[in-house]
């Protein structure tokens, strides 16, 4: 039976980095994809409580389903599973998304925050990401490396407990794909400061990432710089264990 | 110098959680409210990217700013740092928020993400969290374990790349705190199925939470069923150090 693959996004139903991943996973298995009407950027983990999620068959033909849902992207990971799909997949694939989400960005990321819906589900899960944010990008190289390591993780399953954060530099030809850690870095934010039309003060959120690790030889950032994709393993447990002793015989207990 | 505390919550300016807290940490500190204007409930660590946001400063008197924000959580943090606040403040409390937080639920809770954002930012960081979700709960139990947990913290410091989930029972009285690990949980989603009145049909997420370790005595759960709140320390960085020789070894690298 061919491998039945959930694919996801948040970038929207019509972003070229979904469809150049699609394209690479239909030689692979029947692909069912859910993903949202427009672009949900930013929206991380986040699920809708407050309002009703409706979800429309746009596309169906020969093994590939397309859904649209007014919702974010772990939204439709949980529709899917729950309501959409017949069965488990076996494989869940969120990407490729327009613009980074290496080192700390993947916390911000629906890109990434769809995978590890997946995985807390006990699904094998992924998140591609492109660095390039325009509309127009060349998906073609991050789609042969998401091809690649697609094809990995049916064949070895993955560990439970991990989901992958794939990110891919702009690169052509894309030197290879390493096994990373995520490197330390910050965003360094400068709102921009405006008054709107009816003089009231605004803000709005821009910046610029530091990579606070530029020595290390490991990390995300690192082989990113030198025109690889970078593989970064992710924990779905949040806590710090090498903690829990040193907090023990401090003061926070009562 | 008194410490600098900001505050922030994910349900909103009004909510009774957050003016229990508020209550305690002026006796500690000077405390800055940056907080939603409304309920921004499973907004885990999203931030605005396609909207402005406004800050209107609702009320000043004797050591407590308060502002109000059209934005998550995490907004709120950002803005408050990089903006509001004259100097970085010594302490980021988030909460209390009115319902659980504990095991996997701490991925979608926007509570636990204006925490991370803290911790990012490099401030020591607590999100705290009530397990009864009715506006009209009692805090008075969870701001007594609150002060103490934030006076550890002003102590201590926390070591870097931490900061500390703490769910409290809805315990009268709260028997402790104990440090704890994550207990392993899943959601078991129920989409509530039924017509709008155009026809259409709509999906609402509901669902239940399952302790997958009933059996562990060093998890949240199991402390928060025994009538002691939770510390949990998260981190940052979101690598699973533990697999990456095991992806090393496999056939992900290219």
């Amino acid at each position: 039976m061919r491998p039945l693959i959930l694919v996801t996004n948040d970038d929207g139903i019509k972003a070229g980095g979904l469809e150049s991943l699609v394209k690479v996973l239909k030689t692979i298995g029947d692909v069912v994809i859910v993903a949202p009407n427009e672009s949900y950027s930013g929206m991380s983990h986040a699920i809708t409580v407050k309002t009703p999620l409706y979800a429309k068959l746009v596309k169906e033909k020969e093994g590939l389903k397309l859904y649209k849902v007014n919702g974010t992207p772990v939204d439709c990971v949980k529709l899917a599973i729950n309501v959409l799909l017949e069965r488990k997949p076996d494989l869940l694939v969120s990407g490729i998304n327009h613009g980074t989400n290496s080192s700390i960005s993947l916390h911000y990321s629906g890109t990434v925050g769809a995978a590890r819906e997946g995985a807390l589900n006990q699904v094998p899960a992924i998140g591609f990401s492109l660095l390039n944010y325009s509309y127009g990008a060349d998906f073609s190289e991050a789609a042969r490396i998401a091809e690649h390591v697609v094809r990995s993780v049916l064949n070895d399953k993955l560990p439970a407990g991990t989901f992958l954060n794939v990110n891919i530099p702009d690169a052509h030809p894309v030197k290879g794909a390493k096994i990373a850690r995520q490197s330390k870095g910050k965003w360094i934010e400068e709102f921009v400061e405006r008054e709107d039309p009816r003089g009231r003060k605004y803000y709005w959120l821009t910046g610029h990432f530091e990579n606070m690790e530029p020595e290390a030889k490991d990390t995300d950032e690192y082989y990113l710089a030198k025109g690889y994709a970078a593989i970064v393993p992710c924990h779905l447990d949040a806590t710090n264990f090498n903690l829990l002793p040193y907090l023990k015989e401090q003061n926070y207990e009562l």
